[in-house]
C-alpha cells in the first residue's frame, strides 16, 4: 500500500500555541472534495479558538475556515465539480440528509453547531490541501465577478452577516441598531439595508470602521465613549425603541442592552459568539415581565451551495460590497501565520486581512 | 346637569387591601359599551396585584378581568351591539387603530402591556357595571352553545393558553413540554395538542390539575418532585430535547430550565407573569454559545373579538373543553370576594372557580 | 338648522363621463377629520373607474384617492391631529377595529375590497374638502423630509409596490421578475431590491418608464417587443426560472406568464388590477400539474398610518425615491381634471402627474 | 464477474398495460439501500400512471411507491440502517445535497416534482427487491408502535394530506372545507383537526368515506348530490366563506369551486394530481379582481426520514388514527396485481388496500 503524501499546515499545538506542522494529506471520500487553497483569511473565532481556548484544547488541528479553493480530487459520487474548478467553500458544511438538516438547520447536523467541521472537528482550510465532505452540497463555483478576496468573504462574513438579518426578520421601514461593526456587523448592516430597514444605527467606536458602516448603509452612528448606548438610541427613537437590534459584537451584557432598547414585539438577533460566563441576563422588566413580545434569537450561518451562490448574485448586482472589508493584503502561504496576528492585535485600521496564495 | 348613579365594586384599597366599594357607574362613550355581569371569575393576577403588588400601588380600584356581560348600554358609533346583549369581554381590550395594533400587536397598544386595562388602568369587570372600550372591537356575542363558566374562560386562560402554542409555532409531530400546570397551562396544553404537537410532557404535581391534562392530552406526566425536570425530560428524548417548550408557571428559573431541555433550532414561549427579580438567566453553553438557534419569546394575550369568536368555535366543535378547568361554582355577585381568596389560598382540589350572577 | 356649506370636486358623472360639480361639504363623526388637499395625484384606477366602468355605475362621485392635505376639523375622539396639520392620506382607509383587520387584512374590513372608500363608496380628494374616516388610523403627519408631490406618492403607488414585494415573499438573493413598469412596477422593482433580491429583471418598453427601472434597480430589461417575455426570462436564467415574479402590469394572461417563467417553489405577487374577463388561467403543465408549490397570491394595499410612517422612513434615508416617477406637476385644483387626462392618454414620457394647489 | 440475480416485479409494460416482468435486482451504491417489501399497497397515481398515461409512456418500469420493508443490503456510507431493519420508506425520496433541497423544496430535486423517483424514474417497490437512494436520509425505522398496515399509509398518504393542511397554513378556529375525501383528503381533515381548524365542512359522497371523515373530525359533510357545493358551503358560513381549503379530489374545476367559497385572505391548498386539460381557471370576480389576498398553491409531499419519523409519534400518541384508511387488507406478494385493480375499480366500500407479504 503506498504510503500518502504530507503536506504543510498552520496548527494549533494546544490552549494559546500555534505552529506550522507536517500532516498526511486528507483522504476524499466518494461524496468528498480535496481542495488546494488560493486565497485564505483568518478569522476572529481562529483567535479564539487558540488564544481563549473557546471551544476546548485540540492539538495538532490545522486552523481556518474562511478561503477559496482549487478542486485537486473529488468523490465518484461527486457530480457538480471535477479537479481544477475554483471554488467558494463555506465555513460550515453540514451533513444535508441528517434529521437537523430536514428540519431547517443544518448547520446543527450531528448535534448543536455540529455543521461547523473545519478547524473544530478536523482540519481547516490552513494548510496546502483540505478536505470538503459533501462536495456537491457545500461547494459553489467560483463566480468570474467574484474575486479572490471577496470569495473569502463568502466563506463566513457575509452568510454570518446576512444570516442576522434574516433571524431579525426585518420589514419595510424598521429602525434597526446594529450593536458591534467589526467584518460580521458590517455584513449585518448591509444585509439589514437591503432587507428594508430604514434608518439604521450603528454602535461602535473605530473610525475605519464607521466609515464603512457609513458607506453600508448606517444613518446614524452611536459610540459607547459619548455615554450608555441604550439611552443614546433611546433618545434617538424618542423613546420607543428600535424594532430590531442585531448583536455582533460585545460581551454577554449586550443582550441586556438589546432587550433594553427594543420596543414590545421587537426582535434581537445575536450573531455573535458569546465565549465567557455562565448566563446571559435578560432583564425582566424591560423584558415586560415575561410579557413583551420581545424576541430573542441566536444563530450560526447555515452553510451549503445554495447560499454561496445567492450571495454571490448580490454581490454580482452590487447589493452588498464585501472588498470593502478587506483592508489589508498578504501574499503568499506563509502569510497565513501574520494574518492570523494581525487580527489577534486587531491594529486600529484593520478589519480584515487576506491571504492570496 | 343630573348626578350619576353610584355602584358596588369589589376593589383594591392598596397593595395587600381589598374592600366592597360604592363608585360611580361608568360612562358611555360614542365607540363603548357598559355592561353587568353574568358571570365572573378571579385570576392569578388579580392576586399578584393585590397582595404581591405585583403593577404597582392601587387604590379604588375595582378589580377582576375575566367574566361573561350583559349590554346596558351602547355608544352612539358602535355597530353590532345593543342593549340586552350578552357578551364575552375579553381581559384585554386594545385601541385597535394604534400603531402597535396596526403592527400586529394591539396587546401592546398605548406602550407595553398597556392594552391590558381592566383593573389595571381602569376598573375591572367585578362591579355591578363595567366599560368596555371599543365594543364592536372588544366584544362578541355569547353563542348559545357556550355556558357562563366557559364564557369566563374565554376572557383569558382560553387566549393566553392558545398564545403559548402559538408562539411556540408548533409543528407537526413536535414534542412539547408544557411547564406548570395550572388553569392557563392546561389551555397551552391543550392548544398545543390541536397544533399538532405528538408527545406532550406536562410538568406539574397537584394530582386534580394532572388529571385534566392527561384529559387536555399530555403523554407523560413530569413532577419535580421526582428530580429535577430538566434531566427528567432529556431522558425523556434520549437526550435530544424536546422541540418547544411552554412556560406557563414557576419562577425566573423556569426559563432556565425550558432552555437547557429544547433542543437547537427549538423554540420557548413564555406566558407566564414574571413577577420578581432582575434578570430571567440565559444558560449561555446550553444556549449554544449564542447560536443555538434557540428562540425565546414571552407574550401577552392579544384580546379582541375575533380570537373569541374564533375559540367559541373551538369550544362549539370540541376541540377544546375548558369547563374542565371550572373546579368550584359559587352563586351570588357577593361571591366575587369568596372566589378571590379561594385563587389566593389555592387549595390542592381547584383549578379555577367562578362566580354565576 | 344651520345649512352646510357647499364644496367644489370633479366627479364621475356615469360611466364614461366627469364634470365639475357642487355638493355639501362633507360631515365630520367623532373618529374623523375632514381635510383640504395640498396636492393630489390621479390613478389609473381613476381611469379605470370612469372610462371602464371598473367599479360599476357611480353618479355625482368625487373621484380621486392620491393627495396630501390639510386638516381642517377634526372629530372629538381624535387624539393625535388638529386644525391646521398637514397630512399623507391612504388610498385605503380601514375600519381597524373589524373582524377583517383583526385577522390581519384590514383592506377588507367590511368585505372583500371594502377598506377601498375613496372614490368607490364614497367621495375621493378630488373635492375642495375631504372626509377621512379613524382619523388617528388613517393619517400620518407630513414629514418636513417629504415633499408633497412624494407624499401624494406615499398614497397609493408606494404602499402598492411594495406590497408586491412583500407578498413575493423575497429571500435574500432571489432573482424576481417584475411585469409592467409603470408607477406601481417601479415602486414594486424598488421595494424588491430593498429586500433582498440580486438579479431583477424589468418587463416594459417604455424608455421614461425604462430609465427609471434601471435607476430603481432593474439589472435586465425584457421587452416583449422582442419575443415571448417567458423564453427571454427562461433565456436569463438558463431555464432554471426566476424565483420571484411581481405583476404589476398587463392581462388577466399575464400571471400566466408568470407562472410559467418561475420555478418550482417559486411566488407570484399580483397587484394588478384585473378588470376584465371571466378567468384568470393558470397553465397546468408548468404549474406542477397542481403540485410544484408556485404559489399565487395577489392584494390590495393595506392602507393605515403606520405603513404611511414607515415608508416616510424610507424615503428619508434615500431608500427609495419616489419622486422619480412625478414626470409632470401641475399648478391649481381645477387642473385635476387635466391631470386625470393625461393618465388616461398617457403620452410616452408620463410616469404620474402631480397636482400642486 | 458474477451475474447479477433476476426477481420478479409487477410493472406497466405501457399505456393501459401491466405484467409481472423478471428484471435484475438492483445494484446498492455507497449511499443506498435495497430493501424487500413487508408490506405494499397501490396508489390513485399508479392507476393514473397506468391507464391515463399521466407521465407518459413507461416500459418494463416496476410500479408501486407505498410500502414498508426490511434492508437486505446497505452501501458502504450508511451510518443508521444495517441488514435487517425494517423501515418505512417514502414515497419521495429526494436528493438532500440539492439546491432544490436547501431551498426547502426537496421534492424537487432534480427538477420539478423530480424527487418523485420510485414508479416514476426507476423501478417503484413492487418487486421482490426495491432501491432506496440516500438511505440515512430517506428511510426510517420501523417503530414496534406502527404496523405494518398503518406503516404504508406513512409513505404517501399521511405525509400528503398533511402537506395539504399545512400549506392552507390553519389558524386556531379556521373554518377548513377539504374537498374529496378518498384516502388523502381524508388524511388532510385529520391533519386539518390537528392544526387548530374547528368547524371542519367534507365534501363527498361515499357512505365509507363520510363515516372515516366523521370520525377524523368533520363537522359537517356537504355532497354534491345537493347542488353546488360552493352555494351549500356559503349558506353554512353565512356568505363569510371558509377561512381556508384543502383540495383533494375533483378535476380543475375544483379549484374555481375552492376560490369562489374562501374568505378574502383565505387560502386554498391543493394536493390533487391535475392530470388533464389545459388550464385551472381562477373566477376573476371572487379571486378580488387580482387584490383579494385569496392564496392559491398545491404541492407534492416532501420526502424524508424526519417528517416518517414525525407522523410515527402522531400515529403512537393517537393524534391520527390510518388504519381507518385501510379497509382491505390481501396476503401474498402475488396479490399486488389484485389490489391494484381494487384500486382501479374503486368498489363503494374501499378506501384503501394493502397487502401483507
Amino acid at each position: 500500500m503506498k504510503r500518502r503524501e504530507n503536506m504543510k499546515g498552520f496548527a494549533m499545538m494546544g490552549i494559546g500555541k500555534t505552529a506550522w506542522i507536517e500532516k498526511e494529506k486528507p483522504v476524499c471520500g466518494p461524496m468528498d472534495a480535496i481542495c488546494r487553497p488560493l486565497a485564505l483569511a483568518p478569522c476572529t473565532s481562529d483567535v479564539h479558538t487558540v488564544w481563549a481556548g473557546a471551544i476546548g484544547e485540540r492539538t495538532n488541528l490545522i486552523l481556518g475556515h474562511e478561503g477559496v479553493g482549487e478542486v485537486v480530487e473529488v468523490g465518484s459520487l461527486v457530480k457538480d465539480f471535477k479537479k481544477g474548478d475554483k471554488v467558494l467553500v463555506g465555513a460550515i458544511t453540514p451533513d444535508w440528509n441528517s434529521i437537523a438538516a430536514q428540519n431547517g438547520y443544518p448547520q446543527h447536523s450531528g448535534g448543536m453547531l455540529s455543521g461547523w467541521k473545519f478547524s473544530n472537528f478536523k482540519d481547516g482550510v490552513f494548510g496546502e490541501y483540505f478536505h470538503v465532505n459533501d462536495a456537491d452540497g457545500n461547494l459553489a463555483p467560483l463566480p468570474d465577478y467574484v474575486d479572490l478576496a471577496v470569495g473569502c468573504m463568502l466563506s463566513d462574513m457575509v452568510p454570518t452577516g446576512i444570516l442576522g438579518a434574516e433571524m431579525a426578520d426585518i420589514q419595510f421601514g424598521d429602525k434597526v441598531c446594529v450593536i458591534g461593526i467589526g467584518p460580521v456587523g458590517l455584513m449585518a448592516l448591509a444585509g439589514a439595508k437591503i432587507r428594508g430597514a430604514s434608518e439604521i444605527f450603528a454602535v461602535g467606536s473605530r473610525p475605519t470602521c464607521i466609515q464603512v458602516a457609513k458607506d453600508f448603509g448606517a444613518t446614524e452612528i452611536v459610540n459607547y465613549k459619548d455615554g450608555d448606548i441604550v439611552k443614546q438610541v433611546l433618545e434617538l427613537t424618542k423613546n420607543n425603541g428600535v424594532d430590531r437590534v442585531i448583536v455582533a459584537g460585545g460581551e454577554n451584557e449586550t443582550i441586556e442592552q438589546a432587550v433594553k432598547m427594543v420596543r414590545a414585539g421587537g426582535k434581537v438577533s445575536n450573531i455573535n459568539y458569546l465565549g465567557e460566563g455562565e448566563y446571559v441576563n435578560i432583564p425582566r422588566a424591560e423584558w415586560g415581565v415575561g410579557m413583551g413580545h420581545k424576541m430573542i434569537i441566536g444563530g450560526l450561518m447555515c452553510g451549503g451551495r445554495m447560499r454561496m451562490e445567492r450571495y454571490s448574485l448580490l454581490v454580482k448586482t452590487k447589493r452588498i460590497d464585501p472588498i470593502k472589508l478587506v483592508t489589508h493584503t498578504l501574499k503568499g502561504f506563509e502569510k497565513v501565520e501574520e494574518s492570523l496576528m494581525m487580527m489577534k492585535s486587531k491594529a486600529p485600521d484593520l478589519i480584515k486581512p487576506v491571504v492570496i496564495l
